[in-house]
């Protein structure tokens, strides 16, 4: 039986049995013009797929790009097939955006399918990736340095992307297009060690070739190997999560007693805030020993020594001096923090900390709202004498994040209220002839 | 700095703090007269440690096997260092083992080197290994195709060995002795790149370094990650073992209704069975959702589906045709398979599965125990008439390998007592005039 054949009726099966909803969609290819989409086509063709073409000109190689386009739209028009084309200034982009042309290439490339299948109600969209290119992206992460999710092949987030050619070998794939004379487009830039792509696929693959030649067939088994045991640790983070990990206003907490109760604790602590731009994993396993209120920062979050969690927050972005104003006669007043409502009563009924009961000539208008700052000295309500608001905070056993949330209702310099914690003693009905004012806070 | 003063420093400062027991220590080093094991030889005396040489002569290649022994005895005395040597045979011993030569060798110089410090008093055996290796293994491991477990690198089991050098690369021990001056013996074979491993250090590592010159130390990182993943995946399956796996009599049982409950249960079963050699995991998978009875054999064990269990036992390695004697007059049988006790008694006093009572005069003697087999009958003690004992085991809901574990007692061609469960009652007591005579077994 000639190669093609085999190759056909493996597609077909491979179809059938493992994307069998692939036979009733609307399917949108990806073409270059290159060896794999063009030989995509023909397979897909041959199993009687229903589908159009979608090629790229990236505009990269001048003339060369120009002919891939007409390649593409001939191939077309030989299977009969509908093609879209777009062309991008793939070098303005990746200069706009700050990435490298590949990344450029790969962004375009993506949002415009996306776009086409919405606009035109594709179902999936097909690529032609095919064995060696996993065995390629392995081999480049392996040589940059990576983890076990570097090595695991193109897992896809976006299922509506399909790669039905991922258990080909390149050589299987040329060989067919050999065999059936099918002609396809080659970039020139394939033949040059000087990308790294290309180096690996032209000088290591075949040495590794030469040792075993059932290379891709071993390859194939130990990603699916090297997945499923990826697979195991995020069931076992997700398991720990639900242990480890709670969520509160301010942020997530991390149970500490539990983070020390479980064996590889720094692996755990490093899938659990990967995804956070942390860097200095020792810190932060170190933060499980240290002194409360330390701190270790990525970019983006910082994760703080609390006295039984690690308070994982953003990094306030906002600079502790915003400071809203309330003026003599405001009752409901509605603040990106909460609402504050003031209203004259004649007897203190309801008691709580959400709020207070203020004598109204003691206010000196406009109150002001603002955080905490050192050296802030009040009142307590019920205590003789003033108080540090620091150590307030720290007889609360208040949390950094709990203390950067906290708001101040001042009267001038005098604090009033802190706010949802204890009123200030100045500013206390003392007398029946004071005017009572009721102010309640709520998110 | 010269470059043998900063490695010199480095290794103190391992030593120190990675090791800091080998300090005290007495220490065996694995010498071979190669470049990695004499710089390690350097490297433990610039460092003061007290250590002996230890060097295998594997008489694999004639006269250049004798130079290298006499080459680490010269060095043995220009370093004022005891030299232990021995010589093997180690063609014949790879024959007689049915062993590679490679694994020939390791046998024997890891047998030899525990002897050695076992007679000797060496509380650690020091090898040479370098980070190149632990890269070349990976690379061997990939291309032959592997695991994650293939992936981690060396984990030692015996903790008496240890690897100082595994941080440092093939070129900074290279570089090092060329500094200082330091000779040794090159292996005419490791020039070869027709061993797989000099194929991949000669021929694959270089490219690699081509493209990044700081693989190796991005390389340490990937896999101390990947162990870190190892661990993880350790970790869960220690949990979920505890939660699925339990163990009575006839082997281990796995818990269908867990297992059918959490995620990537196929990895899992893998995970949980992989050292019990079985190879067909989709079989065991289906077993899940298998008839009761149905099973996936191993080279050594088989997995049963049972009711509500997985049944992983041994495959019996005893023929089921294994038959006991047992003479008129016996009193105390003492068997491989437990102890019969025969004895006359006046009445019937003591009641349950572990012993009968029969009537003395309906026996014909030699009794004979022996398992069940296709079309055995009986007839039960308590039910009218007879019955199949595959039927009887079937109501019973006996498992497979609680079937295969259950002996007969017969008096000739009739059953006596399916023993621990059941009489016949062909034997039973139906007169006073009965002698009365008394079986009991136990294990």
């Amino acid at each position: 039986m000639y190669l093609w054949k085999t190759m056909e009726k493996a597609f077909k099966n491979l179809i059938k049995s493992e994307f069998p909803y692939l036979s009733t969609a609307k399917l949108l290819i990806a073409v270059s013009g290159g060896l794999d989409s063009v030989v995509l086509v023909h397979l897909c063709k041959s199993a009687k797929m229903e589908f159009s073409i979608a090629h790229c000109n990236f505009n990269l190689r001048g003339e060369e790009s120009d002919a891939d386009e007409s390649f593409v739209m001939d191939l077309g028009d030989a299977l009969d097939v509908e093609v879209f084309t777009e062309n991008f200034d793939t070098e303005a982009y990746a200069q706009d955006a700050k990435v490298s042309i590949q990344m450029a290439a790969r962004d375009l490339r993506y949002n415009w399918f996306n776009e086409l299948s919405a606009a035109l109600n594709f179902d999936y969209i097909l690529t032609a990736h095919h064995a060696n290119d996993n065995l390629e992206t392995f081999l480049i992460n392996l040589i940059r340095g990576t983890g076990l999710d570097g090595l695991t092949g193109i897992r896809t987030e976006n299922e509506k992307i399909i790669r039905p050619l991922i258990k080909f070998s390149r050589k299987e794939i040329e060989s067919y297009a050999r065999e059936k004379n099918i002609p396809w487009r080659e970039d020139s830039s394939n033949a040059s060690p000087k990308y790294l792509r290309n180096k690996i696929r032209l000088e290591v693959i075949p040495i590794m070739e030469e040792i075993n030649s059932q290379l891709l067939e071993g390859f194939a088994q130990t990603q699916s190997h090297l997945n499923e045991s990826l697979n195991l640790v995020e069931d076992y983070i997700g398991l720990l999560y639900s242990e480890i990990v709670s969520k509160d206003a301010h942020g997530y907490k991390l149970n500490i007693e539990i983070l020390e109760k479980i064996p590889n604790t720094k692996a755990v602590l490093y899938q659990l805030l990967r995804s956070f731009g942390f860097t200095e994993w020792d810190d932060i396993h170190g933060l499980l020993k240290a002194q409360p209120g330390k701190m270790v920062f990525s970019a983006t979050h910082r994760l703080i020594k609390d006295r039984n969690f690690l308070l994982l927050t953003e990094i306030p972005s906002e600079k502790n001096n915003k400071i809203y104003k309330i003026l003599e006669g405001d009752d409901i007043v509605m603040l990106p923090i909460g609402t504050f409502v003031f209203e004259e009563v004649t007897e203190i009924l309801e008691k709580g900390t959400h709020c207070i009961y203020v004598a109204q000539e003691t206010l000196k208008y406009p109150l002001t709202l603002r955080k905490w700052k050192e050296g802030d000295i009040f009142h307590p309500f019920g205590m003789k004498g003033k108080k540090k608001i620091s150590d307030f905070f720290k007889d609360k056993k208040l949390s950094l994040p709990e203390k950067e949330n906290c708001w101040l209702l001042c009267s001038q310099d005098k604090i009033l209220w802190v706010v949802n914690h204890r009123a200030d003693a100045r500013f206390a009905i003392k007398d029946p002839s004071n005017k009572i004012l009721k102010i309640t806070y709520s998110v």
